[in-house]
């Protein structure tokens, strides 16, 4: 049985300020709780939700530290169930001890899929989100608990995700894929062709300076697909798409419903953006028009992983397919 | 059955310089061979061996991008037989092919304790090494390949490898580990006691200012262990001990043998130094004594995970012990 478990990855600039390199399960955690757009938006969203989850009952799915849990009581639960299926569940017992919330919130360390609940729930609250949404996601453990757990008429916090694809210009980029030419100047090695390896990959990246966003495709379940249309302002030289996602949270005493963005255009969040490399720059002038359309789905060695495949003609050009994939760092680790 | 495959962490620098971030398999790779004191040391140790080398059969444990066994061939190899497990061995294929040495190095997927070569070696190459020398490391499948693979009189690269220990004063460390306290005062939940958690675990982290290295153990399988015993000069508050090592290769030609080294005074390495940190910060002043003994063995979850032991005492305290581990970030992910 494999755990459904997100694999962060640490935010450079965290890094940067705190002057670490860690891959240990606390850093991680760090770095979520100190991701304040996330950790934020979610607090805000829980409390602007006191009304539904005051003397209710409720399922936190993932819940790490227990963060999201303790909003809760402090939003009125009378009861959480924080379920967590890594080693972090001990600490999440002990910040729930320190915050004398024994009473209000049980730590159950197992998957969502396995744990059992002595009763149903009225609210859910999860942050499943990975990277270009549906990457070593949660989503389909929520789901699973939402159709197993959550009572007719609860509610999901959040209760919305969109993804985005914008196409961006980043010079870095080039340089980036560059420098595997540099290889053999300096070991007499040519590995000139693990560059066109790498463009066959996706990172999380935040792009230098992304052209623009037109259009959006909304998410869901494991599959999802959607066209877009761009038209360029100005010229540059496209070399890669980006994707990112929103996630709402319905607020019923604001006039607008709160959303959690992992835009360029927004404060960076430990998301970042995936970013999808063409085969080579295309140079585009005002009112270049960029179609097609993006389809992401699970990729063959594991349901968790997706894959980006992306139809797109930029202009005069014929069109293009390409296929990405987040490979695991640790692939073939185990067999 | 369980692949040995190195973890490896990013670089920050590397991210910095770079402006990109990732965990996929080529960054990690790209890393690697931009380290320039690793991959440097290792081409000169290869072509300084030129003489054993020469007309022989070698074997590369854990080959990646192929690197080292193109170096080999560089050197004269008659034949490299490149053993590595993980998929980036089809891009060794290729780049095999784009340095026109197909006829010179055979790639082979599989583990070394695993894979049947045609024919006995005269050379064993490879870069095992990790964090803090043995985590997550390659030794012990070195040493299977050395009984199984190597002929009588054949050479190893490298043949010895030492570990060091040191005292470090780090201010960043205890602002690090403040971080847990400043959680209240943004978002109500007091997660003060992730501090003491985090300072259980142990981090590759490049000390700010190390305040000196006075001695040595030698590193040797899998458990290895070592008393120390350091005089402080000047004042300092420390708050950790810090732990790297160097691997050795002989150089016939040379006065001196080459040395892989990835102390805090030498340029910096994708390895940097593990940090192990005390409970508390101790002050010490001109001659204080630090005595104590450290021991590396297997971590009771994985054979491949190293804990740390050391015992330590500080000038005039009581004799303390202390017991890190490096927790893997994907902890918990399969069962």
């Amino acid at each position: 049985m494999s755990h459904v478990v997100k694999k962060r990855k640490l935010d450079k600039t965290r890094q940067d300020r705190l002057y670490f390199d860690s891959y240990t399960d606390v850093t991680i955690h760090e770095e979520m709780i100190a991701d304040h757009v996330r950790t934020n938006t979610y607090r805000m969203a829980i409390l602007n939700n006191s009304e539904s989850i005051r003397g209710k009952v409720v399922l936190d799915v993932g819940a790490g530290t227990g963060v999201l849990s303790m909003f809760c009581v402090q939003a009125g639960a009378r009861k959480v169930y924080a379920v967590e299926a890594c080693s972090i569940a001990e600490q999440a017992v002990n910040i729930v001890k320190q915050n004398n919330m024994e009473d209000k919130i049980e730590v159950i360390r197992g998957t969502v899929e396995t744990v059992d609940l002595p009763e149903k729930v009225e609210v859910i609250v999860s942050e499943w989100m990975g990277y270009a949404l549906l990457h070593e996601s949660m989503l389909n453990s929520v789901l699973y608990a939402r159709d197993k757990w959550l009572k007719p008429g609860g509610i999901i916090l959040p209760h919305k995700a969109e993804l985005y694809i914008a196409p961006v210009s980043d010079p870095v980029v080039e340089d980036r894929l560059h420098f595997w030419y540099t290889v053999k100047d300096q070991y007499g090695v040519d590995m000139s062709c693990m560059s066109d390896f790498a463009r066959g990959t996706c990172s999380p990246t935040r792009p230098a300076s992304p052209s623009s966003i037109y259009t959006r495709d909304r998410g869901g379940l494991r599959s999802v697909k959607g066209k877009f249309n761009f038209e360029s302002f100005g010229s540059a030289a496209v070399n890669a798409f980006c994707v990112f996602f929103t996630v709402t949270f319905p607020c019923p005493d604001k006039p607008q419903p709160l959303v959690l963005s992992t835009s360029p255009f927004k404060p960076e969040t430990h998301w970042k953006q995936a970013v999808l490399y063409l085969d080579s720059p295309v140079d585009v002038v005002q009112d270049t028009v960029v179609t097609g359309e993006i389809s992401m789905f699970p990729s063959e060695e594991s349901a968790r992983h997706i894959c980006i495949h992306v139809d797109y003609t930029i202009g005069e050009q014929k069109r293009q397919s390409k296929t990405f994939s987040i490979p695991d760092w640790s692939s073939g680790a185990q067999s």
